[in-house]
C-alpha cells in the first residue's frame, strides 16, 4: 500500500472517532437527574442500548425489513430499553431527545488535529451506519471538518455489507485502491480489505470500558498500517 | 419567515455559489494552450455546453432514464460538442479531464466569507445537481465549508423535482419551514417555496456574462429574503 495513492480516508466513527458508552451514558445522567429520575445505571443502560444495535441492523442487512435510518432503529431500540428498565413518564419529545443522545457524543482526544491534518491533503468523511443528520449534528457539536457525509444512508446499506464500502469509493469518483478506511474495529477492516479499500486501524482499547478484551491489537491479516491514534496516522499517510 | 427558525441553508450552486462561464472557459482555454488546440471561441463552448444541461437532466426527471449522476451527463455533452467543434486528438484521459472542469469552478468574492458567517449558527450545505465527487473536489479546491453534500445524487432526483427539496430536509432529521434554499434563480426558489421551504434571493447579474436579462431580481411572490451576497444574506439572518 503506497500512502501517496490515497486520495481519501472513510472513517468508522462510533468507537472510532468518538466514545459513546461514555458520552451516550454521561448524556442520559443529566438528562435523568434533570427530570428527577432516579435507581438507573446508564453507563449499563447505554451498553444494553449498544446490544440492540448490530440485531436492529440485522433486520435490514437481511432484507426482512426496507432501508431505515439508524436514528429510527436507536429510538425502536430505546423504546424497548425504556420499557425493560420500567421508566415511567418519559413523553415523546423525552424520548426524541433521549434517542439523540448518539448525535452528541465527543471526540477522542487526538480526533480533531488529526483529522485536520488528514484533510490538507485528502478528502475525509465517515463512513458510519449513522444516518446524515446525526452525523451532521455531531460534527458541527464536535468540531470534526468532515468534506463530506457518506456512510449507511448515501450507500442505502449497512456496514459490513460491501455496498456501503462500494457506493462510498463511487461517490467520491474513487477506486477503492486510492480509498483507506480507517476503524477500531478489525472486523469492519476486514469487510473494506475484502473490496479492495486500503485499511487503517487506530485502537480504541477504552471503548467498552476498563477490561476491555476485543480490537486491543490490528489484524495484520486486513490492515495496512496501525497508528496509536489520528495524528500518528495522519503522519504515517504524510 | 422567522429567521431564527432557520436551522439550515441549503444552496444552489452553479451560478449562485460559483461562476460557471468564466471558469469553465478559462479551465479549457488553458488545457487547449497546452495541447496546442487552436481556433476554438471557449466561452461560447461553455455556454453552448451548459445549453445541454438542462436537457440531459430532463431525461432523467421523465423516467426516461434511470438516475444518473451529472460528471456522466456532463461528459456526455462533452462528447457531442467536441463533435460539433470537430476537435480532433483528444484521448479518453484528455475528455475525463475536460469534463471534470465542473469540478474546477471558482466562487463569487462574497462566498467563503458568507459562508463562514453562515455555518457558525446553522447547517450550511449544497442542493445542487452537481453529484457528491463534483461538489466535493470543488469544495476543497475553492475552501467551501460546507457541513455535508446534498443534493441530486443523495436524493436520487434532480432539482426542480419536489423530492430534491424534500429528501434533502429530511435527510437533516429536519421541516422543510426549518430550512432556507438560497438561489440565483428565481425559478429554483419557487420549486423549493412550494415544498414549504424558505427562500433567499441572492443576485448573480454577471453568471450569463454581461447583457444578462434572467433573474436580475428576486420574485417577490416566492423570494422571502433577497440580499446582495452572501454575507449580506448571513447578517439578514443573523
Amino acid at each position: 500500500m503506497n500512502p501517496s495513492k490515497i486520495k481519501a480516508c472513510l472513517f468508522d466513527v462510533f468507537g472510532t472517532v468518538v466514545d459513546w458508552r461514555t458520552s451516550v451514558s454521561r448524556d442520559l445522567q443529566e438528562f435523568a437527574r434533570r427530570k428527577g429520575i432516579g435507581g438507573i445505571d446508564w453507563l449499563e443502560f447505554a451498553v444494553e442500548w449498544r446490544k440492540l444495535y448490530q440485531p436492529s441492523m440485522d433486520e435490514v442487512r437481511s432484507g426482512r425489513r426496507a432501508f431505515t435510518i439508524l436514528d429510527v432503529l436507536h429510538r425502536e431500540s430505546l423504546v424497548t430499553l425504556v420499557e425493560r428498565y420500567r421508566i415511567a413518564g418519559l413523553s415523546q419529545v423525552d424520548l426524541d431527545h433521549m434517542s439523540r443522545a448518539w448525535h452528541r457524543l465527543d471526540p477522542w482526544p487526538d480526533v480533531r488535529e488529526g483529522l485536520e491534518r488528514l484533510r490538507r491533503a485528502r478528502i475525509i468523511a465517515p463512513c458510519s451506519n449513522g444516518n446524515i443528520a446525526l452525523m451532521v449534528n455531531m460534527a458541527k457539536r464536535a468540531g470534526l471538518p468532515w468534506d463530506c457525509i457518506l456512510g449507511a444512508e448515501t450507500a442505502r446499506a449497512y456496514k459490513p455489507m460491501p455496498e456501503a464500502y462500494l457506493v462510498s469509493c463511487r461517490q467520491l469518483g474513487l477506486a477503492p485502491a486510492e480509498v483507506m478506511m480507517v476503524a477500531a474495529h478489525n472486523g469492519d477492516l476486514r469487510a473494506a480489505k475484502a473490496q479492495g479499500l486500503a485499511t487503517g486501524f487506530v485502537a480504541r482499547p477504552l471503548e467498552h470500558g476498563p477490561g476491555q478484551t476485543t480490537d486491543l491489537a490490528p489484524d495484520s491479516s486486513c490492515v495496512d498500517i496501525a497508528a496509536a491514534d489520528f495524528v500518528e496516522l495522519a503522519a504515517r499517510l504524510g
